[in-house]
């Protein structure tokens, strides 16, 4: 039996296969690109294709309608193939390229976020120095009384500029060397990183272009932002995020474990990390900002631990697996070429290191920036991702904790969810009478919603719940003109209807997306609950809350502790910090003191395994109601 | 209009195209590889392809017979499109593949060659040292109270057996570390490179395993050879050779640095050498030996200047245009990683310094082997390659210089030339009366003639000459059952009928292969000539002869000299000691004295342009007849 995948404005790729064999399967073994957040159960909807010939067996889903249905759209992982057959897959990584989006820096939220953890980091004593240099060398062009070769030319130019013992040129720098000395007249600038008495030559650009360019990059299991700065002045130059390619593989970490682990995986996962979504982010960056990919001298990397494994094409399985042994927390020795980053071949890539199988580099990076290391105060640092992971601590001590909050806080696993970019609702308010909604949408003014993302999720079910619209379960309890239900009778609140969206779809809430919010709310504080439980330390004791993740700016704390996400403290102890994991690889790539921090900072936190402490799953399911089991843990909300 | 290659047993290729272009340049524009080592001049015959269809215009060569081209074949050098149409390309690179022939390292000549040059080296004070360890670990399994990475594991094991300070693990090592230690149940060699305080960790190999391989290359521009050894003994694992794939861009240097300037041509050249050529010499030579390619740690290659630049990828223009600037002489930081080679990805890739644009590093690596530079006695040493270099000198002082001789000494632009391999005549008696020749075949009892080599053509020239049968000049002036003559009159002698050879072909030395042998030989005494004289040196003050080179080891120095090819000094001066580059290449690869003895020749020896230098023209000239103009310079041929 054939199936021929006719991929959305791109090739068709055929495979054969069985009677009965499941279409989601083939689309990977034939490596055709399928969004499967939810990896194959047919709760995400995101695996649709259209039907163009032959026949399948599909189970009905939720995810299409009786329209679509007619119109040939199923989900693949729910169809069987019983006949020859043809199906149109939307092109998914040209829907992740385009979906690059770039900051506006001339926007002053972006730089005085940025500006205020880097001066934050200088008052705590952090200097942001390295050992990168542009020396600008005039050479004399060879003759036939002087014919020295080209690498002894520029090494003798380096010694007498820079005082250096010897020079490396690594094979990258080599193999443009005798073009860009004679396309230049011989006048070039020498860029390379100087340590003790070695001149490692990393670019050879033009007389004048003495800029050094370093890239900060966060990698999150959903989303990923890097930032491009000038090494010099430590300023932005270009910062930009998109998703993660991988998602394909599934939505969480232990189904992209195991998707790495089958034949061939290991690879699959890094080409989309990599390839997919890397090297398309860093190229528009460098081309926004003016340089080519060889500028970038200096790469840190903020990654939880399975994605930094993934990344390097590691295998992950032990990560999954008792004893939970990563192959690696900290390690030194990697450099872009080696993975094929879009940067120089020879530029260090420094990952923040890794605290545990389920703390990254990613917290790392997010402790250092927010400063909890040198405070006197007792913080607690929430990073709300796919993983949810705490950090509790000053200077004294630090411990931290993972929990599988899922994609709902970046809008995944939500049926209108989105990332808080232009057309998300990021706030909302409900009226109690007539159930109209408020909405406020990022983008420029005038902008009409597209979806909605974790902040705005975070109103919405604070105020259905308020208003008594929706129970202490998530379903709906009232009736009226915003409230809708399906033929099975789940209920849904809509926030736009077709006509008031951008897109011209309903933008709505149903009770899945709330289940699954109330799910990922419910992770995150029954682990600060359990945490703080462990150091025997009541809420009271907490002096500051940093949150931070890509759940929005926008996020209304009320609302966040009235639905029972975060603990009831006083609400000026509140913090939103946006992405900590990426302005802690920003001053890591600025200078290698932070980098030194970073390690001291892994180095010394104590991991809670969370999956296996007593009491934690008790929890957590009494923290699957809004607010939860106990309401007194919620004075305020009351 | 349409042309499409049909590559022998294997894909098509289709290329669009307008009438009258060149099919060889349309070839090369596709990708198609083809065999033409006179970069399409018409003159070595080897870029023959046969018309499946359409129609071509192509002027008559004196490669193809009437039969020929009444099926078909043509020289695609020669024509030209006119039609749409379709050829049968022969697969070169096939073909290239299959001529990988390796040594019989039974054979007690292959181990004494090498053993004898070792042990030379060892009694004139070359230590064979190198910083490569295996060390055997037997590691504890981690648990739920050992929760040690793998890396930080591995590492601390390490610095205990060796007492290192730091342990580097390079991104190929550290890939594959998970899998390693849990295949080999935590029980492994570590293999690595110990430099000061710093072990950079290579390769994870099961406990027993502690064999280190080191790969020693020469790459000529016509030949590749390849040798392993065991660094901890210094013996030969494996040895093989092959063609340079390059051939198909120009049998000489120049033609493959034009090549190499064309758009692409870089990548090119080098994928020919590298992917082509290398690396399936030596996937081959580790299969024989049993090993994985990631055990060879070193690797040491003897090559020409010009080879070095295109294994590289380095742009070469500079070296053939005036001022003759290669990019570099000595390069010290390749990775087998960087270029892709079939080898530990981390291994380093010592190449032999250059010492001009025309001398390279086979023959610092030769004149390593050779050892003129600890001998008293005055020492010339003539490497016998497509380009002939010449060394003089000894322990006090050592001059170099170069000629071009094409590629006849190794067999090219011979009409049945081949390397000095089974089936090739390496040496040859003619009886002067009957004018029957007495072949001396290379292979087992029984071989008969596939063509022959550089020492058998010696032989066939000198017998003709000596017997009257051609003149100074190399043209045939008596007739007989063994001279034929083409409808253009150009002579030929029949080494054997069709009958008599393995091929059914018959096997000849033509006027125009002779003519091609005298320039050969001409350039190479030539070259001899005019740097004695530029020393102002005479003949007499010779000590002793090193012949090097593909040429075969049944050279017959007795008539080498009598058609003027080699200076006439007496006999017991000479010797023949084979591929010195590649010998002096695993002189280096067994220890770093050597390596840096090398460095020492290299900047040590004086190096004599030729091309510009006054009177060499005009002794070319005069050498290009048996023997010479000046036939009192060959006493011993009168």
């Amino acid at each position: 039996m054939k199936v021929t995948f006719q991929i959305q404005g791109g090739e068709a790729v055929c495979i054969e296969c069985s009677a009965g064999e499941n279409l989601l399967e083939l689309a990977r073994r034939a490596n055709v690109a399928m969004d499967a957040p939810c990896s194959g159960n047919g709760s995400c909807g995101k695996c649709r294709v259209q039907l163009l010939s032959g026949e399948v067996e599909s189970a009905p889903s939720r995810h299409i309608t009786a329209e679509e249905y007619q119109a040939g759209w199923r989900l693949s992982c729910c169809t069987k193939v019983v006949s020859d057959c043809a199906v149109l897959v939307p092109d998914i990584a040209g829907a992740y390229r385009s979906r690059i989006k770039t900051a506006d820096l001339n926007s002053p939220r972006e730089i005085a976020a940025f500006n205020q953890i880097m001066d934050a980091l200088r008052g705590a004593g952090i200097a942001f120095t390295h050992g990168y240099k542009a020396v600008s060398l005039a050479l004399s062009a060879p003759t036939l009384d002087d014919t020295m070769p080209d690498n002894e030319r520029v090494t003798r130019a380096i010694i007498q500029a820079t005082g250096c013992a010897r020079v490396v040129i690594p094979y990258g720098a080599m193999a443009r060397l005798a073009r860009a000395l004679r396309e230049n007249g011989w006048k070039v600038c020498a860029k390379g990183l100087l340590q003790g008495e070695i001149f490692t030559l990393m670019d050879i650009a033009p007389y004048e272009n003495t800029l050094l360019c370093a890239a900060a990059i966060d990698i999150g299991t959903t989303t990923v932002t890097a930032a491009l700065l000038d090494l010099d002045t430590g300023l932005l130059l270009a910062k930009g995020s998109c998703g993660n390619a991988q998602i394909r593989y599934g939505a969480d970490v232990i189904n992209r474990i195991i998707q790495s682990g089958r034949p061939g995986g290991q690879k699959r996962l890094q080409e989309a990390i990599v390839e997919e979504t890397l090297n398309p982010l860093l190229s528009r960056l460098c081309a926004g900002a003016g340089l080519d990919t060889n500028a970038i001298v200096r790469l840190c990397i903020g990654a939880n631990t399975t994605m930094n494994h993934l990344l390097l094409g590691v295998d992950a399985q032990s990560v999954r697996m008792e004893p939970y042994i990563p192959s690696f927390f900290a390690w030194e020795d990697l450099k872009a070429g080696d993975i094929g980053l879009a940067a120089n071949a020879a530029a260090p890539v420094v990952l923040a290191p890794n605290i545990g199988s389920y703390v990254g580099g990613d917290i790392t990076a997010g402790t250092l920036a927010a400063g909890l290391w040198n405070s006197e105060e007792m913080c607690l640092f929430i990073d709300l991702g796919t993983n949810g992971e705490i950090v509790f601590g000053n200077r004294e001590f630090m411990m931290s904790c993972a929990c599988s909050a899922g994609p709902a806080f970046e809008g995944g696993d939500i049926s209108c969810g989105m990332r808080s970019t232009d057309g998300a609702i990021e706030a909302c308010t409900i009226n109690g009478e007539t159930m109209e909604p408020t909405l406020s949408v990022i983008g420029p003014e005038g902008q009409k919603c597209v979806g909605i993302c974790g902040s705005g999720i975070i109103d919405v079910i604070a105020q259905l719940y308020r208003h008594g619209i929706i129970n202490a379960k998530g379903l709906f309890v009232r009736e009226g003109k915003r409230i809708k239900r399906d033929r099975h009778g789940m209920g849904r609140y809509i926030l736009a209807f077709p006509q008031e969206s951008e897109t011209g779809r309903e933008i709505s809430l149903n009770e899945v997306d709330i289940d699954n919010f109330i799910r990922a709310k419910g992770a995150i504080y029954s682990a600060i609950h359990t945490m703080l439980a462990a150091v025997d330390m009541p809420v009271e004791c907490i002096d500051r809350v940093y949150v931070a993740g890509g759940i929005g700016s926008g996020i209304n704390m009320d609302n966040a502790v009235s639905i029972g996400m975060l603990p009831d403290v006083p609400r000026e102890k509140f913090r939103y910090i946006g992405n900590a994991s990426l302005m802690g690889s920003c001053a890591m790539a600025c200078g290698v003191q932070a980098q030194e921090k970073c390690g001291e900072i892994a180095a010394n936190m104590t991991y809670l395994e969370l999956s296996t402490y007593p009491g934690y799953m008790d929890n957590f399911v009494a923290a699957c109601f809004i607010p939860h089991t106990n309401a007194a843990l919620f004075p305020s909300a009351l």
